[in-house]
């Protein structure tokens, strides 16, 4: 067993505790399986409190599954989505999007924070009635971006609008949304909603959850048949109150905001503290809960025995440290400390 | 909310209390991701000594998941899986198996028990070799079967037999393993390893688990690449240990067993109960969980009422009455008593 | 090298010579590839003439590839086929639907004579909006079916007026579609246009054509993205104009009916021929260019001797004996002779 | 109808007259269907004659069907393609790849000149046996390149080295083979079976057939499932022996070898030609059947009036004008004529 924190993931830690408390609230009795339950009902009013009354949402496994059945609803195997060269979809999701959409190509652009813009998609989006060539259909964007940067609702709404200029879609890859509206300091809707969004990866377990992901749709018209392509898409769970009761919890008293601030407070302290030291270089700017920075290559495999982290790029020695809504200040500190320490020695 | 218990289906059921606390205590600091983790390891460990220190096991979120991913590992596109007409691959996945194998076919054999036997199987293995047909290479068999009876060892044993002897492998879907294996009063591996099974679906969640099934492979050489099927079949957990912890515990001083028999012996009670109303007929031997029964068609709206169930086929009025870990003796005879009172009336 | 004829499948011809001729013609100089020539104008304006000028017509390489495509125009995967058990799709394009499809499912329905009609499918129309059920969506029927029968337009109406009351289309396999409207006596458009035919493969390989099989749609709203799916489904031409030349010239001057009008006559003539025969007994109506009959099983290798043709079911020693568009009355009473020599021997 | 002769591609060149005449000489009485035939025999053992005798080859009807099949043969879904960015495969195929092999990578790798090397792909060999990530497992090359470039044996063998060192494949998609082996004057075997590539695709349209590709299989455990794949992805012709009659005759007295050479002689006549023409500039090396320039932007559209080509790049200007087996030397000096002409005015 390993109790420590790590600056590994967001996804290293475990369950929040109001969370782990929910489903515990939620075990009793026998409800009907599948959704058709009031934890998933009341689940999703809170989601429409946050997004908008016109939004359907629907619970999945994890945020492969809420990524791809997302862009399936978008798409048919002919069409293509455009990202980041980074992009999760692109990189860390073993081809699921490929398979699971029957074939659809992955354009990726190459960006240097991982951040698409309309200058670097509308250059990919041609081909348009060519049958030889895969047609544009989505744009794909992750917020936060894998490399811990974010979007302003200003640029999202740019590229929804390129998007929609081309009778296109807009899809997020909100694994880790609530780092994002915290940091910007907006509510959910305002880089969502607001901003032309058509489909949107609601990230859970990055924020807390034990198990849990939503998809939410905005356009209604794309909602039709998402029930099908969830099943079909083994992403139906039969004891959905559990995953809705998070959810509920989540999205109840600004839980998810507290937990997301917590993270991204304990993320620029840490890019502080590690700048400070000599050797050491922040590689991004800190935005949300990650930070990038490029250690001495000899020190990382000390530092990782102190607290678990990932090299990001073993050419530049850039490394990941994440943090979580249950990291502590002692931790940062702790972490600074020693590499200092290594640093000096 | 609705803290009744139903006979509607077992995974209507909440979580075992003893899962649950088993998910709160892996709720310690932070551990790696994606089951590289002490908890995963100590339930392949467990599972090891039930079926065999060689089979491979591979935690994942759902049945269908667990279904189609142990079959994907089986098949190319253009072979095919026998089974039967009733099976839930066949019936309750939406068509999980065509899409996530890449399009096999699933040939589907009716039959009066929902089991296969080799004399329905055999005359289906045929056109083997030839470009124009689909090639039989997978028997896929429910333990227990949907109508809620059970293979013996040797009824397995003849059907791996059978497949193996074409050059064949044998799928096990055990949703409700535990309970087949109560049933027969004999070790889980008396129906699995020992009958030559190849790939089995180990029920989690309708034995008491919040989510998680299991896949294990027991010819080591069909696991090699069982991680990237799961991968890019949207069913690897990040938070693993929360799955990893539950089996774990159901795997330890038997509690599989305990929830199985209690769940099997409520059944049992629940056919005497009801087989001696009038106008009431169990139309299935029942086995494990399940009672199948006749019931006057007009008063199916009322006992749905009292505690819900699903009516099986409209035509003869058959419904089926599952029970699971926690239904109560009281629940059982509440629900003669109340078929009786309203057959009386 | 075997130049006799047999009586196997009417695609064990060669090319009609004037459709040779039409490649021959076209041979001259460069055009452009893909479609975008003189030839394929032409081509589809006889289409058009033929059965309404609304119609889109796609040519492409072979039958498997018209009515996979045709069906993928309609479908998304969750959705499922209701189509004859003995159905060409069913059985004998090993797997080729469900993999193209991207997973959909065949709902296979035994009929006696290879005809679907309203009351065998309506009942397999079920679970809809269920999201654990495939979703029906699609009526495949063949004409001429499997068995040599044909549907009248009447039967044909129903089935369409079936589907389009359900929110479902339907698809004919006309692969010998010549063969059915000259058995009826009707134009083409009669038993396509005007039935409510959705989409349509045209056949012509076993015509007469070389290489070429045309999807015929009858929507255009479904026409919109068929050229990316035949692209992507690796069934565009580049040197279209010599399969679109053929079309041209089969639809010129009725080509297309005295061709099948042949085969008719001389399938007529052998089953009126071997109906004559002791021991022999023709178990289908023969209305098109098959005949089924049972004959004595020891004199079957002898008989594919003669003149090879395939054994339709082992068990009852029916044969499947098709004529062509060069099959020669020498032909018919040659075999029906030397059967009957052997018969009688 | 537009008997004129272009610079668009090879594939707007007609039927070879010796093809057509190979035809016609085979349309002679009834053949078993589906590759059972004398022809399809002949053709395979002509391949042999230049291949090697343990290679399989299978015919198909396009060059997407071939590469796809091809590729399919050596992967899983989970597994990637490395490609060159302006690989065939990855641009003018539709995603045929990726749906076609159930949802496979490509990973496309930019080049100066459309050729892989090993400097440029071992960086890509990454992530192996990680389950994040999807798995390297084919290498693709062009040969001829789509820039027109040609491989050296020796840079064939050292990819393939490198492929086979990770335990990975090497593909050639040799649509235009014959005109690399031509320019590099070598026999066929000599840049395939001598070089360790593993599956190729035999382009057989545009060097002059009618219709008709094929898969060359070099290892025969690759091969045995290969007749599955093909059917079950619509490639397989019921009237073979007419693709395989072109094959035959194509491969006897080296007309492939005449038809190659021609097309090359007649680009590098072309090279030279517009290459000392006032503000034309030549960008490739022209090696095989085509000539890469960059001519003056206004005076393209005259031009394609000409004798019609494509643009290959907009930004630069830059055209490919491609010869084929039956571009004359007037069509030549003609085009070059009306160019320095037009730059002259």
């Amino acid at each position: 067993m390993n109790p420590k924190r790590s600056f590994a993931s967001d996804n290293n830690a475990g369950i929040h505790p109001t969370l782990l408390e929910a489903i515990a609230r939620a075990n009793v009795g026998h409800t009907k399986a599948y959704g058709d339950d009031p934890w998933t009902e009341r689940a999703v009013a809170k989601f429409r409190e946050h997004l908008g009354s016109h939004v359907n949402v629907h619970f999945v496994f994890n945020g492969t599954g809420a990524n791809v059945l997302g862009l399936s609803a978008l798409l048919r195997p002919y069409q293509a989505i455009l990202c980041a060269e980074s992009a999760h979809i692109n990189v860390d999701e073993c081809g699921a999007p490929e398979k699971i959409t029957g074939g659809s190509k992955l354009v990726d652009i190459p960006t240097p924070d991982g951040k698409l813009t309309p200058a670097l998609v509308e250059p990919r989006i041609r081909g348009l009635g060519d049958q030889h060539h895969v047609q544009p259909r989505v744009i794909s964007i992750s917020q936060t971006t894998e490399q811990g940067t974010v979007y302003t609702p200003e640029e999202i709404r740019a590229l929804a609008d390129l998007a929609h200029r081309h009778g296109m879609y807009l899809h997020m890859d909100g694994a880790r949304i609530s780092n994002a509206a915290a940091a910007l300091n907006v509510p959910l809707r305002a880089i969502t909603t607001d901003c032309g969004v058509d489909i949107l990866s609601f990230g859970g377990t990055k924020i807390g959850l034990m198990i849990g992901e939503a998809v939410v749709v905005f356009d209604p018209k794309l909602a039709t048949d998402f029930k099908f392509l969830r099943k079909q898409g083994m992403q139906l769970a039969s004891k959905m109150r559990f995953v809705a009761a998070q959810f509920e919890a989540l999205l109840t008293d600004d839980l998810w905001l507290k937990n997301a601030r917590h993270a991204n407070d304990m993320a620029a302290l840490l890019a502080r503290e590690v700048s400070s030291i000599p050797k050491v270089r922040v590689t991004q700017t800190t935005q949300a809960n990650a930070v990038f920075a490029a250690l001495p290559a000899e020190l990382i495999p000390r530092m990782q025995e102190h607290a678990f982290f990932y090299v990001w790029d073993e050419r530049t020695s850039e490394v990941r440290l994440m943090t979580s809504f249950d990291t502590t200040e002692e931790d940062v500190r702790g972490f600074a400390h020693r590499l200092r320490e290594l640093v000096g020695g």
